[in-house]
């Protein structure tokens, strides 16, 4: 029990580079003392061991040379007072269930712990399983952190060769697919009841800064009828956010952001601008969704006599999760007697840089209230082992299918 | 012509503390030498002069001694980086107005240029007019400005004896009434096509400060239905305020100052505090709509599973302009072959404080867009000499009825 998952876990949260909180960033010294101490688990389980060139950890099967490659993992840097399962539950989890696997297998396991999923040092994310996917962009290379040391000259500190990234990329025929577990970081699986869910895709998202020009003035000497007001036109547009998105199954628009000038309890504002956040695990529901919400900001301005822009900042494609990992995800739930629950993925993983080199799948577990990114981050020790038992019955039965 | 109103006002305009701008501060260097320039044309309009105890210019008509008192005034501190009108018009043209009464008036005529109506310098607006009318806040004397210097020091370093502030306080038995003259700082009169309106009341106003308090939250893993979106709860609340102030004539309502947390483009807003200020001519038509407001505020709240608070943080009463002097100003008026227009005052003015001492009236004249505190601040020479005739009209005809 002393190595219990929960333990380990608990263990892995005080290597940081800030004492006091759980703070890893990418190639430091903490994500060294990481390493080490996950190799180690690695070795318990029977796995060989290295470092790849872009940081990544990888523990593969002994003796599965040549074999076709299941992928496991998830991510060890993490976001700055991070809590402790984002990422490190998903290595762990897989580090656990292999260890109980008996016998032989037909096809080899690699287990990678993602070294940058987080982007917190380098303006880049997902480098750990873009090298992988063979997608690495090279130009992150001479971007720099916040000391001015840049990804280049860090990943040569910490012994890795940045000249080497593409022979890490996978060859498509040789991997089976990838699979990933993480915590739910919603409230979906506990509102439900549910240990763990079924992801079906990650959702798609797209980022719209809207500027709304109107005129300034005195909140007292300008009659309500003569008024060009920024901030009420935005009212009636968040509104409609909030309002069109509640009525579309699955999908998400968030106002997260919004400023106004001149910011003053007796000015009328003249100016707002704010950030618009839309995702949906369907592409076409995402794009409608723009397009809607884009029509009806600008007849809501027109009418309002208010200047409007509306720019596209980001898009990134939904990733679908394989319909048969999803399958057989469900078969291993069902053998723990548990009810099988589809949901979509509302944050981004290592599974969407990987889902261009083969089939991904995710298993997400309950966490409390939902909450994540924050030291608050919680999950149960009897979740823990229940999507462990799920996992090991996923790869005591995995196959994948000829069709596939 | 040289020495015409608009010559004067840009000539006073030139007066500042902060060179390249016009920023004059009660009490400044640029305050004396506001004074002195103001104290000739004083003179030149044949009145004697004197510096108050707290630093108003007071000029009175010669061998009136014991006569009924008409007050006119406004004041001649400004905002920082201010127009040239606001405050200065009022007095300058009072001064060219008495300049060309002829012939032994009835009553006396003090022109008041206060010193300190927009509490630019010190936390403490209308000192100049509140010690006229004996309602001077004495705990204002040990406020400090932003270099740490005290009213008190700073009447001291002026040559005024703040000792003596109680006795500058008039007597009501004296004092006929009070006339301002001052720029509309809104956008109605020119609207209407009209050189000058007739002020029905300074509105009174009422200052509410809201915080709401929902869930923050991922935006890419929270479902519509089970968030608790402070900023969308404000969204709704901003909106009926603008519609509900807008059907009521001569209600204006501003949410001019609003902030969310965490306040990041993929962060569900958790909390959102805005201000609303409330103004009306009608106390009992701003007190129904705060009321109506609180209400539908509460109520969207609790709809939406938000904690709110609403605290009044500023009231003030309307100030009714004498009905007899709207009558006299809208005979001046006739006088001039224009029409009558009368509007309320959605700005503070000297006469609010001037108003627990005798009748007020006052007089708006038309500026370019309703521009106002800005050095954009713009008004045409024919409106200001029409503004000078209505008054110089006014003044020959004036008479208080023995009913008032």
């Amino acid at each position: 029990m002393q190595d219990s998952l929960m333990n380990r876990l608990a263990e892995l949260a005080t290597v940081t580079d800030i004492p006091g909180q759980l703070t890893r960033l990418f190639l430091s010294p903490a994500h060294r003392r990481a390493i080490r101490l996950i190799e180690g688990w690695m070795a318990d389980a029977g796995l060989d061991t290295h470092i790849d060139a872009i940081g990544n950890l990888v523990g593969r099967t002994k003796n599965s040379a040549g074999k076709p490659t299941l992928l496991l993992g998830s991510h060890i840097d993490t976001v700055r007072d991070a809590g402790a399962y984002d990422g490190n539950f998903g290595v762990l989890a897989a580090i656990t269930a292999v260890k109980s696997l008996t016998g032989n297998l037909p096809y080899a396991i690699e287990i990678i712990a993602f070294g940058d999923e987080e982007g917190s040092r380098f303006p880049q994310t997902l480098s750990g399983s873009r090298a992988i996917a063979g997608k690495f962009d090279f130009g992150a290379l001479a971007t720099a952190d916040a000391a001015g040391i840049t990804m280049g000259d860090a990943l040569q500190s910490f012994g890795c060769d940045a000249g080497a990234i593409p022979r890490i990329a996978r060859n498509p025929a040789e991997i089976l697919a990838y699979v990933e577990l993480h915590i739910e970081q919603g409230p979906v699986l506990e509102a439900n009841n549910l240990a763990v869910g079924i992801v079906t895709a990650i959702n798609g998202a797209t980022r719209l800064a809207v500027t709304l020009t109107g005129a300034a003035g005195h909140a007292g000497t300008v009659p309500m009828a003569m008024r060009r007001d920024a901030l009420a036109a935005a009212a009636e547009q968040i509104l409609f956010i909030q309002t069109h998105a509640a009525a579309i199954p699955n999908l998400v628009a968030t106002v997260g952001a919004l400023a106004i000038h001149p910011g003053a309890p007796n000015s009328i504002p003249g100016r707002a601008t704010y950030s618009i956040d839309i995702r949906a695990p369907e592409d076409a529901t995402r794009n409608q969704a723009v397009e809607a919400i884009t029509t009806r900001l600008t007849a809501i301005a027109a009418s309002r006599n208010i200047e409007i822009s509306v720019t596209r900042s980001h898009d990134a494609a939904a990733t679908k999760c394989a319909a048969w990992l999803q399958d057989q995800l469900a078969d291993a739930i069902l053998a723990q007697n548990l009810p099988v629950f589809h949901l979509p993925s509302g944050a981004g993983h290592d599974a969407m840089a990987i889902a261009s080199l083969c089939p991904v799948g995710m298993l997400f577990t309950r966490c409390k209230g939902g909450i994540s990114h924050t030291p608050a981050e919680s999950i149960t020790e009897a979740d823990a082992n229940i999507a462990v038992a799920v996992l090991l019955d996923f790869l005591r039965n995995f196959k994948k299918p000829e069709s596939a």
